[in-house]
């Protein structure tokens, strides 16, 4: 597939992702021009020193104008919000795509208020890391990491395709569902995470008798690996949780009744319950490795890291 | 403090610790002979091939014989069935430590089979990785992390220095405070974290709708980062389970409770509440960095490693 190109990319937010997207369309020359806008002022001023894009402005209707792709990468809740603002704007043929985490509330929020001549086209990039803002974002972000499709019924498939391109282009692996199973996996293998990492950390937070400073010194022993996940940035987070609230709410009932089985089983001295479902997840963590989805290094290849200081 | 030597060392157990212990006496020269126990035969055998150490024997009791120091380093449920092996031959004036995550019930299981002749000291080295067995140990696992010693009433100082000395040798920072604390501190910082790991783990495997395939795909987004603590040992987790039954249940039950708040949130749509809880955990995380506890790359630095390929 020969790469795409774009006259006009227009990116509404200019966040991890956001600027992720436009070193690589810059390296990889993308696009003849890049229009990126934010709604804050402060983050568009540091677009700006980082030379992400060729043109910055508050507006988001200003920056869509005659643009073939638009990219919006803001915390889901917001979605309707750029929708409202863009929809007068958008050039009939456009391309209109997003990155959110929940798919079937931003088609929701979205697609009522896009033209019937332009292609929208939900995505998700399944990238990122704990860090957030411009400076956070990266080159090569979307290297060997999926982006999955939720396209509408009746979508032209040359215009899925070309997006297809272009996220090919920045290296990411091409996947489609619909918007529903898209919602319930990511609830699974992101949202849950996520919840529950953010709870431990609250409930470690609130301890009286073990200090944060004890809790702190002594995280390496587990506790600190669900540190990364609980300081992701807390508005995309929080819309996540209202925007993809059922399947949220299903997983969450799951897991709770599978801990209170666990917590029986220590109550009760059932060691082989226990054991029964210690070794079964062994096996998770190696088809994970094998699956190339995770470093083989033990302890997450801190050791190699810390030597390499 | 100058480095310690002991005539022999006898090893009790030859896992991830108990080999990562022997690889760093036998690099740094710390005894003049280390001797060591399994009771599973081809453990044994796979720590002589690795030349671990000098002799090598399957009767704990065998091994202790005029040994100065004794490590023992087996599932915590194990501790009193090696406390009565052992008790008859130990010498006169030996120190007796183990490497246990849980401390009371260490202390009831053996402290009343050690005769009064020799220097009972429970310790806990915070190091480790989620691989098991001989072959998962390494040179310096315990550098730069914490050692928690958690003396009787009545420890002999000069025992207790000596035993301090020997983990400072092999880099551990010292720590000491009594048992129960230290079982608090534990369940927090790392009893809790794996069994929620293994709990969510479990929760994933036993979906109808989303299937094993695309949880490990997808994994990247969050759910891997739990597979890490939920490939631990579940011999040895299962024993600390069982043998720190009260204050894991008792950190289960905020944990759940918390769960609930924020399961309730969501369900009533209260964004303050937890936009209020993702700001407060990030703090956290970046005390852990400071603290020297984890590394600051983005992504625990996969994409370093992964470039190293």
């Amino acid at each position: 597939m020969s790469t795409p190109h774009f006259d006009r990319i227009a990116l509404i937010g200019i966040g991890l992702i956001g600027s992720s997207i436009a070193r690589d369309v810059r390296e990889l020359s993308l696009a003849g021009e890049v229009v990126i806008s934010s709604r804050s002022a402060e983050t568009l001023r540091r677009a700006e020193e980082l030379e992400l894009g060729n043109r910055y402005t508050a507006s988001a209707a200003e920056a869509v104008r005659d643009a073939d792709l638009v990219i919006v990468s803001v915390p889901v809740g917001a979605s309707e919000e750029v929708a409202k603002q863009i929809a007068g704007n958008l050039k009939p043929g456009a391309i209109v795509t997003d990155v959110g985490s929940t798919k079937a509330s931003v088609i929701a929020q979205m697609a009522p208020h896009m033209p019937e001549n332009v292609h929208f086209i939900p995505g998700h990039p399944l990238a990122g890391t704990e860090k957030s803002g411009p400076d956070a974002g990266f080159t090569g972000l979307f290297r060997d990491r999926w982006c999955i499709f939720t396209p509408l019924p009746g979508t032209d498939q040359a215009a899925l395709d070309k997006l297809k391109a272009f996220w090919m282009a920045l290296g990411s692996l091409i996947d489609e569902m619909d918007a529903q199973h898209h919602d319930k996996v990511l609830a699974i293998v992101s949202h849950l995470p996520h919840i529950i990492a953010y709870n431990i950390v609250g409930t470690a937070d609130d301890l009286e008798t073990v200090t944060e400073s004890e809790v702190i010194k002594y995280s390496a022993s587990g506790f600190r690996d669900f540190t990364r996940l609980a300081a992701s940035d807390p508005t995309m987070w929080r819309d996540v949780c209202l925007h993809n609230k059922d399947a949220i709410l299903e997983m969450l009932a799951r897991f709770s009744e599978d801990l209170a089985y666990l917590q029986r089983a220590i109550r009760w001295g059932e060691g082989d319950k226990l054991f029964e479902l210690f070794t079964r997840t062994r096996a998770i963590r190696r088809s994970i490795v094998q699956a190339g989805q995770d470093v083989d290094a033990p302890d997450f290849g801190r050791h190699a890291l810390d030597q390499k200081k």
